[in-house]
């Protein structure tokens, strides 16, 4: 494909007007101002449209979109234990399945490329959702309350075979991670295996980490040291690491995370929406730290639309931090792109530039909310919206193309998925 | 018009499926389950569609979307002094027209049927706006750094001619209030002379309000009381006020506001990016004031979406004030709706009932990231977008329908925006 006389979001989120971009074979090919002599297919019609880097969650729950909407306005601990445990309890991996299929359904129509999931999965998922020709990063939550050592949970054994069956399928496209799933609902034991089950694999971590006060405040004194601290001493981050939240990560803490290369997926939403409190952003960015975003799941957010964490992720800490010079609209936009892209240890993706992942989107540049134009970065990051993107490409393949779905009968999608929400129900009561 | 079979969003913030509402003269006429006997004319196919209240903005800047991404990240002097003001000195009231027309447009939409502004403008200005069908409450904005009295401003005189000419103007959708800038921009003199004036006429006061610690301080120094008590003191309150931001409110004050009758337009959005701090929203709600929901400008937004607005106002204070019980969804969508109507003076509008302003929108009820429904309140506040919104109707008018407008050259009105932003910047170079 040909995106001809577009407007371009450079990878140094700077704006050019009137450019081209050539895809061949899933990766960018061409970019010039002038038209390419090569032939690259179809011209996509540029005018008035804007090219960036597709979006990538750094951190989501995808099949809890069955729960969007379902307990709200609740303390945290009611939240989990009244509502949220409840109803996934009684989940099957069917039902896991078709909220996930609703999840990348709005993921593409709001130009995500790729996300990092932690859940619960079987073939059957992995093989549904890696159809839809969308990039996810999966892995098994591990939580462990008992003595057993990792090897002896199931999970152990479910992720081993995830990883043997499922691990760069899709073209690369899939990958599977190790989850633990926090500090507080596993042991040392199982940590430090999860660890090295990870380093012999090759493959990488995603966990949980300070999300609320009184999981850091307790790990403190429960193993004498803050949670990133923790998993540090028991060489979780030898691994490439993605940790969610870091709402109360301690400078020391931030230090950790730069050193070891872990990326913090910043969830603002999520964290507003629970009362988690407000993430140092702007120390972690200016400490070195790789951040990048994620909506948690849609039972805290209630979206997965990245244009939105971006917004909040612009704006909000300017507040918390009492600076509106601090996360620049390049650091917002690195954040939902590069980082994440890097988090999921995808090289090369993440940025329009040649030789890179062909994981586009395009966006209307023609509302009224999107003009004047005086600098489109500034646009892209306080005014545009997820429902501006009018396509959404991963690897050169079209996805979505303005409410069309290429890989996905939207309709059924969405009818297995109100279904799937009211069998749970049906089980519960 | 008849909507028909449409899901209903009604008055309590239930969500009644399946019903029928007939707009008769510009007023909702007929809500029921059954088809009603009576003529309403064109049918509105309700299937897989929301009708709701339209939103009300409550404290905006409309013209202020010519600077929109125009100046970002700076701390709030450099912002106001260096690019907003000096920006703002070159405009003509041609551009201020010009920024209103696409405010307009982008406010028609995302769902907004009226707004509360404070600028400054002429009678040209009056009658483009007006012809658009949107209702608005427009205060010509008041500052004094002398010793003048308020009858000797200019502003003064300005205002006496539009409240003459265009109080109750274009049958009633037009309200010319009365506008203090705010304590620090103006002296005592001013105040009381501006608060006899809206007496006299009987007209609507709107100002800011503890918008900044800085100026909450400083005029407890100044004035030996808090702005909300130094208002009330010159008998400001004693008429209809709307008061923007209030993030600073003091207890007394929130009692102040309540014991007056003064609406607090909160602006989260704005807010946020100018690192103003957080509002006590569950603190002002606890104790009765009303609150209704304001973009501000879009130099500080930078949007006029106001669902972007229903979507922070509840999430963030559950997060600022540590209760993520904090801001109920019916307290969000009342805020945006009735309270809205309620502080515009609008009497019988911002809610769906019979006799009602028919001030409507139709919202998609059918993209993903509206499913599942647990309860639609919920979707609404937490799930939907302005973009969501497909039609919107304001005193029985359809002045939006799925990207069409009814009363806008919608390439002309962002055709002029642009070259007004282009040519206030060659003014200023």
């Amino acid at each position: 494909m040909l995106f001809s006389g577009i407007g371009l979001l450079d990878e140094n989120f700077d704006y050019r007007t009137d450019m081209f971009v050539g895809v061949k074979d899933g990766v960018i090919a061409y970019i010039g101002a002038d038209k390419p002599a090569e032939d690259f297919g179809e011209a996509y019609p540029g005018r008035g449209r804007i090219l960036m880097s597709g979006v990538y969650n750094a951190h989501t729950h995808a099949s809890m979109t069955l729960l969007r909407g379902y307990a709200e306005n609740l303390a945290l601990a009611d939240w989990l234990e009244k509502k949220v445990f409840p109803f996934e309890k009684k989940m099957t991996l069917g039902d896991v399945a078709d909220g996930a299929l609703l999840a990348v359904a709005e993921m593409l129509r709001f130009g995500t490329v790729s996300f990092s999931d932690m859940y619960y999965y079987n073939d059957e998922f992995m093989r549904v959702v890696g159809e839809t020709g969308i990039k996810a990063n999966f892995s098994y939550g591990v939580t462990c309350f008992d003595e057993r050592g990792y090897e002896q949970l199931p999970a152990y054994e479910i992720s081993e075979k995830l990883i043997g069956q499922f691990h760069n399928a899709f073209e690369g496209r899939m990958k599977i991670d190790l989850s633990i799933h926090g500090e507080y609902t596993s042991t040392p034991r199982v940590v430090k295996g999860l660890a090295e089950h990870a380093k012999d694999r090759g493959v990488r971590v995603h966990t949980h980490l300070s999300e609320t006060k009184k999981e850091h405040e307790e790990c403190k004194q429960r193993r004498g040291k803050t949670p990133a601290a923790y998993f540090a001493s028991l060489g979780l981050f030898d691994n490439p690491t993605t940790a969610a939240h870091c709402v109360w990560l301690e400078d020391a803490d931030m230090d950790l995370l730069r050193e070891y290369g872990v990326t913090a997926a910043s969830c603002p939403v999520s964290n507003l929406k629970l009362a988690g409190g407000f993430a140092r952003v702007p120390q972690m960015l200016e400490r070195g730290v790789r951040v990048a975003l994620g909506t948690d799941g849609a039972a805290s957010n209630n979206n997965l639309n990245l244009f939105k964490e971006i917004h909040c992720f612009a704006t909000l800490f300017k507040c918390s931090s009492g600076d509106p010079s601090a996360v620049t609209p390049a650091q917002a936009l690195c954040a939902a792109t590069l980082s994440g892209a890097q988090a999921q240890g995808r090289e090369n993706a993440g940025a329009i530039k040649t030789g890179a992942a062909a994981d586009l989107v395009v966006l209307d540049a023609q509302a009224p909310h999107m003009h004047p134009v005086h600098q489109m970065a500034n646009n892209l990051v306080f005014a545009a919206q997820g429902s501006d993107v009018l396509l959404t490409m991963v690897d050169g393949k079209v996805l979505y193309d303005r409410g069309e779905y290429k890989t996905l009968d939207i309709e059924r999608v969405i009818f297995n998925a109100d279904r799937a929400a009211k069998s749970v129900l049906t089980r519960l009561s």
